[in-house]
């Protein structure tokens, strides 16, 4: 697939032997690249969001593996394999709750299974990493395709769409989950503006998503969270269109907090909800949104803005997503094909498949 | 009516012969308070947001006129009256959008009207701007208690409320309106928790009513406005309290954005929506909310945090509020009485009394 003349933007690089890393904590301000040439560099930038996105962390941590075994090769070239076991460890426990990072974790294991430890493991490995990385890239352009077709059909809506936190190019090989969907139907000319909205406590939408959009010259807005429901009455606004953390059996999805409120709105004000997401964030082993736990990453996030101290000295919530009921998503799209009101016989026919068809 | 105990927070206070504004830039971190000798320094005060909230803006322009009199009368004894009109003319131009400072400006017009040019008029008007600031404080007080009876009178939702910006003591003469009736219901031990938006882009909740909670002891939590109906679906809320900035003849209420993303929220998730507001803030001449300008402040308050860039360098729509149907207002609480699910007829009852009966 040719990458499309419109994807310039990219968070991970396989060059010069190791894995290079655009620092995301420092966008918009500064495009800073890191060179990862040992996997402990690897899973300090997953762990520290240099990268974030659930795919992109998948993708970061099977090179992750690849640099593993370069280093445990190069000091043991026959016994390089159970030293190992540390390092996927690290990286398994990097971000415990991206479900996109165990199952790329689980792809490398597969293929380190059937290496001998006198092998040097390195050209399978990094051919197997750059395999996930391509095919990210290529499901990101098909469910690009995929969702701009539910959007040219279902058209007369409105020719707007409303976007939270960054399922862009950012989050993922390259093109986006979320934001691939807008990508390609800008291109088509399907829609007019993008409504971001700024995705606080860590400003997602301001940082990375107004980011990629401008510089891909599409037509954006930003707006502060709150001012969604106003935006949705006020706009012609055909489509919420956001990724997922993690989707449970039943479509329950788990994505960035703020997702479940934008849902309500969505249905209240007659706008679609599209999630957009590869197969790998589906989770047929959790029955239900309910029994994910919703992480609370702490107060200093809403407590302080850019360094400097916001709030009063008050107790504070402040949980990393929230669960929107399958009820309220009109249409999952994956790469393996799109679902209209998901639910669990349609996700397990769906999981069944190899791809799409 | 002595003050309550729970009541220590106040934006303004006339002492020293002089308008003492605590500057609300600046909370929570410095309590610093303003001394205004002139009317031009009360212009100043409202239009830079030292002092804000509809009702508290009201009883600092009745105060600068105090000034202004003063002022006048110290120049020309005998010709004070005519040169007030600037001073007037000023004050109204403050905050054009405040209908509460309309509704002041009137009642000292009024008092103005009574006074001969040979008189020195400082005694009466301060007589009349002290007048409205205790009514402010006793309406307060009333319509705190109306309130918590009505939480009482429904009680088996949940023991816990959510508020959005600062409807609070800050905003008024003291007590609050939405913060009155959380303050009287706590009081009274009908509720637990108070859950805090915190208000972007000015952060009113983090910085305001987080500091008049916290001051006073009452329980509450500081969320990001996003995850609002996170917690509506979580915690057991049984009201929405917020204030108003203009209520319209239908019983529309245009209020902070974010307001009537939260009515829709608590419609969804069987909370009440409880509006608190002074009739000063009823506009018996705007006939629906539809007609209500909504102002945006522009991109800065949505680019920058703290002084610091946020945000990539895209397009901003910054609403300072929105306007929720009356449709979705379950009761409003006012000094003359509470009316449920307000409408036309309803308000022009309510207007035609003097006080409550």
């Amino acid at each position: 697939m040719t990458p499309d003349s419109i994807n310039n933007v990219k968070p991970l690089i396989w060059q010069n032997a190791a894995l290079q890393v655009l620092d995301q904590r420092l966008l918009p301000h500064q495009e800073v690249w890191i060179e990862c040439r040992k996997v402990e560099q690897v899973v300090a930038a997953i762990r520290d969001m240099q990268v974030r996105g659930a795919p992109a962390i998948g993708i970061a941590a099977a090179y992750g593996v690849v640099l593993s075994a370069r280093q445990r090769y190069e000091a043991a070239p026959t016994d390089w394999k159970q030293p190992m076991e540390a390092d996927l460890e690290a990286l398994a426990a990097s971000r415990p709750t991206a479900v996109n990072l165990c199952w790329a974790l689980k792809q490398m294991r597969k293929l380190l299974a059937g290496l001998r430890s006198g092998d040097n493991p390195v050209e399978a490995l990094l051919a197997g990493a750059q395999a996930i990385h391509q095919a990210d890239l290529e499901a990101n352009h098909l469910m690009g395709r995929l969702g701009a077709e539910i959007i040219a059909a279902d058209h007369e809506r409105g020719r707007e769409v409303m976007t939270h936190c960054n399922a862009g190019a950012l989050a993922t090989a390259g093109y986006g989950t979320a934001l691939g969907v807008i990508r390609s139907a800008w291109k088509q000319g399907l829609i007019d503006k993008v409504h971001v909205n700024e995705t606080r406590p860590w400003w997602q939408g301001s940082r990375l998503t107004a980011w990629e959009l401008v510089q891909e010259g599409i037509p954006a807005q930003l707006n502060v969270d709150s001012a969604a429901a106003h935006q949705l009455k006020i706009a012609p606004i055909s489509w919420v269109i956001v990724g997922a953390d993690r989707i449970a059996a039943n479509g329950d999805v788990a994505n960035k907090i703020g997702t479940y409120q934008l849902a309500v709105q969505a249905l209240h004000h007659g706008a679609g909800l599209m999630v957009v997401a590869p197969t790998s964030t589906i989770d047929m082993d959790m029955e239900s949104g309910d029994l994910i736990d919703i992480e609370d990453r702490g107060a200093n996030e809403v407590l302080y803005a850019a360094g400097q101290r916001i709030a009063a000295d008050i107790e504070v919530t402040n949980p990393v997503f929230d669960v929107t009921p399958a009820d309220l998503v009109d249409v999952l799209v994956t790469e393996k094909g799109v679902i209209h009101r998901p639910n669990r016989e349609q996700l397990e026919k769906l999981m069944s498949r190899k791809a799409m068809h």
